[in-house]
């Protein structure tokens, strides 16, 4: 089990001269040819270029009062780092940005030091994390079982602790999926509340960036840092907080979960039912008016989104893309403006459906993934087990909803496994107090 | 010059017993039949209804104290009121509506008396008010102008002074467009702060009903009664209200107005500017990023909202739609679904393109109309003239904005026109300063 990395501990480090950016982080850059960390990275920093933003770090003690002061962090490729390549994840694709997206320039200008660009299902359309021509990142727990994606290098250079952080995406799960199969906490803004810009998007309306972390406290030094509008992102709002007193929680019941068969996953689930009982009353939650628009992203109009993004480049590099994925976009070229706005409308009425929900609670607890994928299930079938990893995230983001996937128990063979806790975007406070609640109840 | 009818004369005639609702509401359904009532009226209520409705109003005297007690409104033909049909003007889809619009019912419970269903450019898909099978509403200050469209019937329904208040729609403007034809107020309310429920929707996304009105009180008194939240439409939005002190107004160029080439609507622009530049001082407003969007209503995939609203039934009854409604509605079909996701991103863009005008002023004073068209110049061209009426209005409703269409002279041929007042959806009560400066300033 490799040993993960906290932003806090490295604060402590460095505040008591037990280490400093430079030391840290040139033992970093020695591992990126280590075994565990192959098919993570599509394109790292160069030893120079690290020691030379240590350096300048260094320069400055007033530096050391930065939030993200020396804290080592990975970028997904299809987000854009100022001298990095962004990749997709399709070579052909490339570009060399001349700009950062937000989350990555807030970062660096907390004092973030980032190591490179990490891999993805190919245009981050997937959840598995084998669609790239990358490679597939080794799940560390048990390299039977993806990595899960499509944020898969972000998830394993996390679980591997060769960085602090990691920002990766999310449209319909990819940044909560990782974050169940290696163990570590996945936060998902609500859509807006971080900016877009310098995203590769999948579907531009409800992307997101996201970060994955080992702990609580990691997830929010970075949501502080990253949180805010933004002029450059048009989709982007004003998010707006409420407080929250005594979060009222509601869960999936126990049967809806181990009725999709996975004993192990079943058991987990009881096990989080069991200590979330502990903490505070649970409501069973309905899920299945959330779900009715799951079959929108992969299957319906908003693949059209992707299209919109990357599908001109399809067209003129047909061979340059993963045998999936281009394929799954152009097929949204049956799809009609009519339809997009059916979807639309779907989307519409079924945050009317699930309204009066949150008027009763603020926190609804799902499984991040239902049943485990392994690598060989993806071979058999690139299609199926994809859609299945989506079952308790796909709804999310057009809802406009905040996510965080907590880690919680492995399974009898290893395997990470997780619940993400969901919220309205000006009530995610409430999904933080469980969180934190669970932590120390775990510790 | 027929004589208007204000709420507040209405309200004061009942209160000192000068008449009751009985006894004026059988006057006014003597003149369904009069020459200005002329294809204004789809369908009327019989006389024995409205009798046994004023009775039943009458009978208890703390029905006096509803805010619309007694006063006679007409619906526009694409909103359901119980017990009549809607058609749309399209007499083949005509149905029997079981429930009422929220905006009718909330106007019945507030006492108003429902006098029946006025006349509209068909599928409400039009600005002139001549695309009808149940001919055209005569303007009544000059007959060889359009009445203006789509709410043709509602506006020359207060014009002529039959009504007090008349709902109508707005999509492209509709809801302004004829009160500057008629000489009266058209209040637009942001899209979502007045319920949607019960419409034949044009673009379900943005739709607005709105009112028509003799004076700015009584559109203030009917948005009383209709704004707020309604969980039966799944568009409608919390609605919030920011107070504003002194607004801060900026207004379309003289000159972008005279070089549309109608020297009569440049004079009354140039006395408006004139008039509003003695109440405030007046910056002047770019409308080029604003009107970028413009082509995207007939022109553009927004069409297609329109088809998934009535075009199966269109392709059913191609015989019974207008020549121009019904090809114009169809030709959507040749929009993408991504087509109309970069439609949503251009709308999505054009808001954050106009966000900093909006961190300086509060209202947008327009033309409501720059040029004026005749009758003879739709028949020479359907389409045209229809897309001029647009300029200063389309963009409105995709950009979320609240409009309010004020009146403001007459030209030498007596045709009336006015200019529309616009705000961010939680800063309307700036138009209405705005609007009330110039109402005392009038008078």
């Amino acid at each position: 089990m490799p040993e993960k990395m906290t932003i806090s501990a490295l604060r402590r480090a460095y505040a008591s001269g037990e280490t400093t950016p430079n030391a840290l982080i040139s033992g970093l850059s020695a591992r990126f040819q280590d075994p565990d960390q192959e098919a993570v990275w599509i394109s790292t920093a160069s030893r120079d270029d690290l020691a030379a933003r240590c350096t300048a770090l260094e320069a400055d003690p007033k530096n050391q009062d930065l939030p993200l002061y020396g804290i080592p962090f990975s970028v997904k490729d299809n987000i854009d780092v100022a001298g990095f390549e962004t990749t997709a994840a399709c070579p052909a694709f490339a570009y060399r940005a001349q700009v950062s997206a937000t989350v990555a320039a807030r970062a660096e200008a907390a004092g973030a030091v980032c190591l490179g660009k990490t891999n993805l299902d190919q245009f981050a359309t997937g959840l598995v994390g084998v669609r790239s021509p990358y490679g597939v990142p080794r799940n560390p727990f048990n390299g039977d079982y993806i990595p899960g994606g499509s944020s898969s290098g972000a998830g394993v250079s996390v679980s591997t602790g060769i960085v602090a952080f990691a920002f990766g995406t999310d449209t319909g799960g990819s940044g909560r999926i990782p974050a169940s199969y290696n163990g570590i906490y996945g936060w998902k803004p609500a859509p807006g509340t971080w900016s877009r810009y310098g995203l590769v998007y999948a579907c531009r309306s409800f992307d997101t960036p996201t970060v994955f972390t080992a702990d609580l406290d990691g997830a929010l030094a970075v949501d502080a840092v990253v949180r805010g509008p933004d002029t450059k992102d048009p989709f982007s709002d004003d998010g707006r907080v409420e407080p929250v007193e005594a979060p009222r929680v509601a869960m999936v019941p126990l049967d809806a979960v181990e009725a999709l068969g996975d004993a192990e996953v079943g058991g987990l689930y009881r096990n989080a039912h069991g200590q979330l009982s502990k903490l505070t009353e649970l409501a069973q939650a309905d899920l299945s008016p959330f779900q009715s628009i799951n079959d929108l992203m992969f299957f319906g109009p908003m693949l059209a989104e992707r299209d919109v993004s990357v599908g001109a480049f399809i067209d003129a590099h047909p061979d340059a893309c993963h045998p999936v994925v281009g394929p799954m976009i152009q097929s949204s070229r049956t799809f009609s403006a009519a339809d997009a706005y059916r979807g639309l409308y779907k989307v519409a009425d079924t945050r009317a459906a699930t309204a009066e929900f949150w008027t009763k609670h603020d926190v609804l607890v799902t499984p991040t993934v239902g049943a485990l994928v392994t690598r060989a299930m993806v071979e058999a079938d690139p299609l199926g087990p994809n859609f299945l990893n989506g079952t308790f995230t796909n709804f999310a983001n057009p809802l406009g909803l905040f996510g965080l996937a907590v880690p919680f128990g492995v399974t009898a063979k290893g395997v990470p496994w997780g619940i993400t806790l969901y919220t309205q975007p000006s009530r995610f406070q409430a999904a933080v107090q469980i969180a934190r609640a669970l932590e120390r109840s775990d510790s």
